[in-house]
């Protein structure tokens, strides 16, 4: 198929391969080295305990209906080859700078098993080959079988790129032809496509390694999407002998099918599949130079972050739908802020940040990375949340393992690959989107650059920035100014300059030679935040930033259940780095005053207010909360 | 069988026979007469809209066991039998003073089925006989049977108080029997108990019409309760093929069966439940002088109304077991405060001031009748709330009907009985616990004494209560001091008296001629609130009280979201009386502060907190929220 469209070409900017970007010591270092010697490695331990690899076993005979019980008691889902996907994906961004012919051969079996069990026509999916063969393609709005197709193809081909190794590729091509022979608009095809989004953007990352199968592929499920209802659901559901009225989410914008994609101008539905929509928009946009899908994906992504956002960079607050409600509805005690979400909103982020370079883009993607995301991993890197409260009574414990386990490869799949996020290149130009001590081999079409950053961000903001090309070359270097920042000095070689912030970024353009040095100082001053007076949660409350890091008040630090203390306006904060803090954070530390329990004795309501103490408060970046002992943890904090 | 207990005997307080008080006049006049015209006929042509009666239809074959729908699309319950109950009772409490044979002759349709339908041995359900025969007595942990047999009871013992009629009685007499034969520690006998507590306080209302079966009938399935174990839900779970720990709810506190009842402290589980079986002990304590019982009930009700207790008189914040969680979790957005549970709340703290004449109960029955369990029901009697949540965004509105309609039918049987809870008495002692336009005949012993109360309560603090017995007569004359009175004036025929305030009543013993009137002046204020800091969601907050009601703050008399809106420390606040506000009340008005959202303009988050503006707001009484058009409200508003 052809691409009809035509518009001028949309020239993106290209990622960094991130195996060519080694962090050096520091915050990612240290989260890097942590997913791939402790995170990857137990997870496939706990896919193993959990059964999921049981299902694998496509020699058996299949297995018994009933839904069953993993061993610690969990139940079983029918998606979860999109863990399988995700976990090779992970383990495939450490193997190439890390060669690890044991965890291979673990993804080895994986697709040894899975390309067993393919069915003949190229169908795959464990759990409906294993347990319920005959309702494959029987419910695309509830099954998600395109979505575990789709994490599947996102492993094939970052196990293809890491490996050399085809088979697992080839055996998702095989996969994805089925679904194009099976689904489409043409006579004798069915018409749906998944309501859980995902194999859009997966048939990107496959076109974009093999040139099939055309961006068509993907653009063809989503024009269905784009399309003018989502009938087929109700058809499928009348087959199955299921009233379509009976749908528990009620309306399709549940999953973003309920207007044509274009038109859409608010964040709805199941936040994780807005995320990997509106994720391959941007993809499609590029590679079909569709200007209007590329719209559609900005006035989103302003939706969101301007209505729909946490402050930490979680979003989707309800357990309810998985997602959005209405807008500035950001509760902090009940938010679903989902992991998952949180980590779908970088990849939405970074991709929109290569069509324009724009730090609206990445400096979301920065927030997550730093705080929505990342909260959602134990320091360990063995434990997890998959909701992201951003207020605790003491209730709000990690996990080891979940019914659900869909969060856990996803983060880790995002800290394996962050080198891609740091750098993006074209011929002539290098963006710097992220800031943090690696040291990065580089490709500006052809012209290998070599960068190194030395910096101890994000504690700290002064960063000392060495451009080394081969020889001396000529190109443009963007700079990211990050929106926290309020004034930034920089120098080449000394030199200071004054460059124009043009939507976040400056341009230095001139000839580099190597060993150049640019230093970057961002000052990092702690700041407190308000939030619109439209989100009532946080009304006559604050919100402590450090650069990109958002704090919150644990009780383990406090001596007390964090609500009942108020901070102090216009008071004096303290930052300082303390080593002994789960590898080392700043933390905020300043004035504060606690209610007197004392001073109220019994009783539930009285007509006189509580009275006050002076006391002190510590804060901690809240990516790290929730990885001591059990107790209260606020985000936003009363102040007066 | 004989009580063996040799502790003195209880004397309890008597409540009034509830026809025996007229309300002439003002606030319960037009509720109980909106009850009367209003809301017992429309429950009942709901309960024929969605088939419940047509589950009677006992000649016909059995109807298929699946669950089936309700023709609104509601699902339908197995115990909707207790709706039938709480509905006759309800009617049965307007009949006495209201003859009303076409509604006498509804009662009497749904008697007669009922009574066609009853098993030959005395067992009753028509769920069960209809649908699902095999499954009786199955499984006493989740179905209710005996909870839907104890509501028929009561409403079987209200009609034939109400109406003569003995037949329902008779009916329900033979289910009891049934009961009885069926459970018990003899051999042979199934050892369990229902675990939603309700057939225990019924049993003691029939023990106190008839004389049988004996306190005994309550007390052994209490006895049972109060015993080692649950273990009976467990055999019970695998003789039905369940693994006991599979239960939903975990473990048996939910029903309040995880420790003997004795040693309670803390009150657990399923809020309704828990209020059922508290009513139960007091009623048992009663008639079996039980003072271990007593002492528990005593230190729940503490436990309850000291740290788990809304301001408005909700009870139960949450959604997940309809009940209580930890002390001092009070969310207000979340709150769940069914309307059954305040109800249920006022039929214990009523049933304990008949023990012990204490204000501590009373002003709690106050509180949930003027607050948190009237606002179940709308203005005009006919739309409900099954939560009752102390702030909204405009998501929540009254409805219709509901798939568990227990609500409805709790809060009118309660208000159609209100009489009962103003007045009780003992030979020689009358005790006045509530005020407002009335004329109540009463009896102290064999003693009449009627009396009037011409006050415009709660609106006004000032009441005339004259005393008119036949003759002149000695006797105590007991008033209650609501708690919230900080200066009350009392006066008998002009004369001032400064009688002692004793566990919240003043007595007065004298000789009362007819015609004697007690002056009583309570003060009313606006009165601001404040939460114990344990109470981490009203921290900063205030809420406005005035006399026994709690107001609220609805976006629709302030023109905004209210939670935009912050509230003025030491401003003076002014009540005022508008006629027109859903048939008269006092509403308060003063200054407060409203963010600017020009100020702010767009974006979610800033440095510099939102600029305010002075304006002035409106409250409303809480129980009148949600009958106008939908927007936000709040019963706690910041305050600055």
């Amino acid at each position: 198929m052809t691409d009809q469209s035509i518009t001028p070409r949309i020239e993106r900017f290209v990622p960094a391969d991130n195996a060519a970007v080694s962090f050096t010591g520091g915050f990612w270092e240290s989260w890097t080295e942590t997913i791939r010697k402790v995170t990857v490695p137990t997870q496939h331990q706990r896919m193993d305990e959990e059964g999921f690899l049981e299902v694998l076993n496509f020699h058996l005979p299949p297995a018994p209906l009933a839904r069953p019980i993993q061993p610690s008691g969990l139940s079983m889902q029918h998606f979860f080859d999109s863990d399988f996907g995700k976990w090779i994906e992970a383990a495939s961004y450490t193997l190439k700078a890390h060669p690890n012919p044991e965890l291979e051969a673990k993804i080895d079996d994986i697709v040894d098993r899975l390309a067993e069990g393919q069915m003949t026509d190229g169908y795959l999916n464990s759990w409906f080959i294993r347990r319920e063969p005959k309702k494959r393609w029987t419910n695309l709005r509830d099954l998600h079988e395109m979505y575990s197709m789709g994490h599947l193809l996102e492993g094939a081909v970052a196990y293809f790129l890491a490996s050399g190794k085809r088979k697992f590729l080839n055996v998702m091509i095989r996969a994805v032809d089925h679904i194009i022979d099976t689904f489409g608009t043409e006579p004798g095809k069915l018409r749906g496509y998944d309501a859980h989004e995902e194999i859009e953007l997966a048939l990107i990352k496959l076109y974009r390694v093999t040139g099939e199968p055309a961006p068509s592929g993907a653009r063809a499920i989503l024009r269905r999407r784009a399309g003018p209802d989502a009938s087929y659901y109700d058809e499928e559901a009348r087959k199955r002998g299921q009233d379509p009225k009976d749908y528990v989410y009620k309306d399709y914008s549940y999953s973003q099918a309920h207007m044509p994609v274009r038109e859409q101008d608010k964040v709805v539905g199941h936040a994780v599949r807005a995320m990997y929509l509106f994720s391959a928009m941007a993809d499609l946009a590029v590679e079909t130079s569709d200007l209007s899908l590329l719209a559609a994906s900005n006035r989103l992504f302003d939706n969101l972050t301007g209505r729909q956002f946490y402050v930490t960079g979680g979003l989707g607050p309800s357990g309810t739908n998985e997602g959005f409600t209405r807008e500035y509805d950001l509760p902090n005690a009940t938010a679903y802020a989902e992991t998952c979400a949180a980590v779908a909103l970088a990849f939405w982020g970074h991709r929109m940040a290569q069509i324009d370079l724009d730090s609206r883009f990445t400096d979301q993607v920065e927030l997550v990375l730093y705080n929505g995301a990342l909260s959602g991993i134990s320091r360990d890197g063995q434990q997890y949340f998959y909701e992201n409260v951003l207020e605790s009574h003491g209730d709000n414990r990690r996990w080891k393992w979940h019914y659900c386990p869909c969060c856990p490869t996803n983060i880790a799949r995002l800290i394996a690959s962050l080198g891609s996020y740091f750098y993006t290149t074209k011929p002539g130009e290098l963006a710097v989107h992220l800031y943090g001590a690696n040291q990065a081999e580089l490709l500006l079409g052809d012209v290998p650059v070599s960068v190194e950053q030395q910096t101890a961000y994000p504690w700290d903001g002064d960063i000392a920035l060495t451009v080394n090309p081969a020889k001396t070359a000529h190109f443009k270097l963007h700079l990211r100014i990050p929106g926290w920042s309020r004034s930034a000095e920089i120098s080449v070689n000394g030199e200071i300059l004054t460059p124009a912030v043009v939507k976040g970024y400056v341009t230095i353009e001139r000839d580099w030679a190597p060993g150049d040095v640019v230093r970057i100082a961002f000052p990092m001053p702690v700041e407190r935040l308000y939030a619109n007076p439209q989100v009532s949660e946080d009304a006559g409350r604050v919100a402590l930033k450090r650069g990109p890091v958002v704090y919150c008040l644990e009780e383990v630090d406090n001596g007390l259940p964090v609500q009942q203390l108020r901070l102090l306006a216009g008071t004096e904060l303290e930052a300082r780095f303390v080593s002994d803090l789960l590898g080392g954070a700043v933390v905020i530390e300043g004035p504060a005053e606690q209610a007197s329990l004392l001073q109220w004795g019994e009783g539930l309501y009285r007509t006189s207010p509580p009275a006050f103490e002076p006391t002190r408060f510590r804060a901690i970046p809240y990516h790290l909360w929730a990885n001591r002992e059990a107790g209260a943890m606020a985000v936003w904090m009363r102040e007066i």
